[in-house]
């Protein structure tokens, strides 16, 4: 199933459909028709219903979709059925954010440890994690197998923050600074860009006076 | 200009854009040819083309663009050349993160309020921010003529500040929680959703294993 090609539009829609039935679940609902889950997450009900045959489907006629199978099998095709080893670069007021962030609301992903350019004191909310200096990160991720960097660390550091954890045998790169990376191939890349997402707010809003 | 209907995909694009000639300003690079700029930013030629005739062009055959001129042009289509007054509710870590990344990397929005559930000490770094708690939320909005309220509460409490904005007169909402708002038409939103962007990085790991 993983073979397959499947856009990446699909792809980014995975995780909120993901979301909505967490929402459903945690109300006890127990299924729900294309049609209703359409009326919450806001895409048409023809949209569910192909986004989610790329898969294989999961629903059944006059039944519609088991609320919890379906966020299950979502979660797995997504790979959310394993174990990640994390580790933030970077532990300014965003790397603190996304740690704490991570910590209450993802129990697959396990912070090991934590980076930043000076000592910092043990963080008593991540006591399982290290906390150390940037020096010690390439032999960490080596030798600890981490499987994501987060990364938030001041834009002109980023890139060499990159470059260390991919020759450390990294998999995944969360990236939380204002520029864009350059990877070699193989490695997954995840932009925030926070203005980005501001400026495009910005832009609606002139539609709107 | 701005009465066209312009597709979703080519408005996100455009602060990518503006980010791309930003960093080529600061090097001093005057003009840029579509397949340059193609090269640095990994959309193609055509497609660069294609998006900046959205808005009549800029390009000079022969020429390329001029780097300086795009970039204003694109902030003055994003509605970047105005300013823009920003309420931050929620003073956790993340809101403290989101109001010094605007403070240090945004001139044109402006930090006038900062709301928390707790009465919080004046943050040093904001002293032009008052600080207050969030039952004063509405009646500062509705009186400081707030442009955009950034929403960093916990997930429980999102639609119940958003709705207070809403009410005293808000026009963008830039939501920073877990959960998508109810909001009505005529408000601008965008949402940025941490565990979305991170539930598809793994997916793609998948593919690099």
């Amino acid at each position: 199933m993983k073979d397959r090609q499947i856009s990446k539009a699909v792809i980014r829609r995975l995780p909120r459909y993901r979301r909505y039935l967490k929402e459903l679940q945690k109300k006890g609902i127990e299924k729900i028709s294309s049609k209703d889950l359409s009326k919450q997450i806001g895409y048409t009900a023809s949209q569910i219903r192909q986004d989610l045959n790329n898969f294989g489907g999961f629903g059944q006629q006059g039944y519609g979709y088991s609320v919890s199978n379906l966020h299950d099998e979502i979660g797995s095709i997504l790979g959310l059925d394993r174990e990640y080893k994390m580790a933030i670069v970077g532990y300014g007021r965003l790397g603190q954010a996304i740690a704490s962030y991570i910590s209450n609301n993802e129990p697959n992903f396990h912070i090991v440890g934590i980076f930043d350019v000076k000592q910092i004191i043990q963080d008593v909310e991540f006591k399982d994690a290290q906390i150390m200096t940037c020096g010690s990160l390439r032999d960490f991720v080596r030798n600890e197998k981490v499987d994501i960097a987060v990364i938030t660390v001041p834009t002109a550091k980023a890139q060499i923050v990159a470059d260390t954890v991919v020759d450390a045998g990294i998999k995944g790169i969360w990236n939380l600074t204002a520029v864009d990376l350059d990877l070699p191939e193989g490695i997954a890349v995840e932009n925030v860009h926070m203005s980005d997402s501001l400026h495009a707010l910005v832009y609606y809003m002139q539609g709107e006076q």
